[in-house]
């Protein structure tokens, strides 16, 4: 008997986050998923169940690898912070496109992954909320709203980002989107 | 012989709007969209030439309705209108969704309606410039997406919204979005 290496389900959550970062979860086609991985399709049932539990496994590892690049601890800039998760997106498109798809598939519906994600996010609303020095409040989660939106939002519209800002190196968009948030945030820190 | 009437295009447009908005271009079907406007499926291609033209037609007619209810003229404070463009997007998530599929499938390749889009975005930046006493550049480009992305951001990834500021009537996000913007665009304005 021989038993599957822990290098097989990396692969296949690889080769799934490509193409369901590429399709979507309407788009993706497993056969493809199994082809890029170079796995039998039916594997693929048998480690995650379906094409939506394997899509929601997909989104919890890109959050964790998000959380593990670029952590947010109380007292961090929420500014630099910005800058962090801009390079991040920058680098991996793929997070800020699974995202789209989720909010484009389950709109504000429950996800599959409640629970989970919610610890992701109150984790990060508890750092931000002692960077203030406030207590965790749907107000420090709408602040982190935005400072996200503000680090994604041209990943997730790069046509808008190109026509408004230009391909070229006439602007340094990192620097503005830093400066952007910092400004924003200047009225919340306790120490501004 | 009879001549179709205005209406018949306008409505097939208005159901492609909503196919597209809801599937996007590789997953809206002419069919429905024919179905839904109650017109042949032949008289899609007749009117538009294909699916992605169809595309095309829908985000320009989005855009154009954007512009004409939440216009931007030199001189209005730019957190109002962030708070307007918010009101808009919750009104009709449409605009972003379709904006968030272009953005999936062009990504930051050349548009099809690409010089109408460049109008549409030079017109606001040179609006927004004017009212920070500046000339229009790709540093005020990059504040008008800033702000749009602020406006929109929690109609993109309503999950995200949902799990960091609640479903309740707890906050305010609108009052939050325009309050960020306006302490965002603060050391940019000329009076400030």
């Amino acid at each position: 008997m021989t038993q599957d290496p822990p290098s097989t389900k990396q692969r296949l959550l690889a080769a799934a986050t490509e193409e369901f970062a590429a399709h979507g979860i309407a788009g993706a086609r497993v056969d493809r998923i199994a082809e890029l991985a170079g796995v039998n399709k039916e594997r693929i049932y048998g480690y995650f169940g379906s094409k939506q539990k394997l899509f929601d496994q997909v989104v919890a590892r890109a959050l964790d690898e998000l959380a593990e690049a670029v952590p947010l601890q109380p007292g961090d800039d929420p500014a630099e912070y910005v800058g962090r998760v801009y390079d991040f997106h920058r680098a991996n498109p793929a997070l800020v496109r699974l995202s789209l798809w989720e909010g484009l598939h389950y709109r504000d519906g429950a996800l599959p992954g409640e629970a989970r994600r919610s610890t992701h996010y109150e984790r990060k609303v508890a750092a931000l909320a002692e960077t203030f020095g406030a207590e965790a409040s749907p107000r420090v989660g709408a602040c982190l709203l935005s400072l996200i939106g503000l680090a994604a939002w041209p990943v997730a519209v790069p046509q808008m980002a190109r026509l408004l800002v230009g391909a070229g190196p006439d602007i340094d968009l990192r620097a503005h989107v830093v400066e952007f948030a910092r400004q924003a945030v200047a009225g919340s820190l306790p120490n501004a």
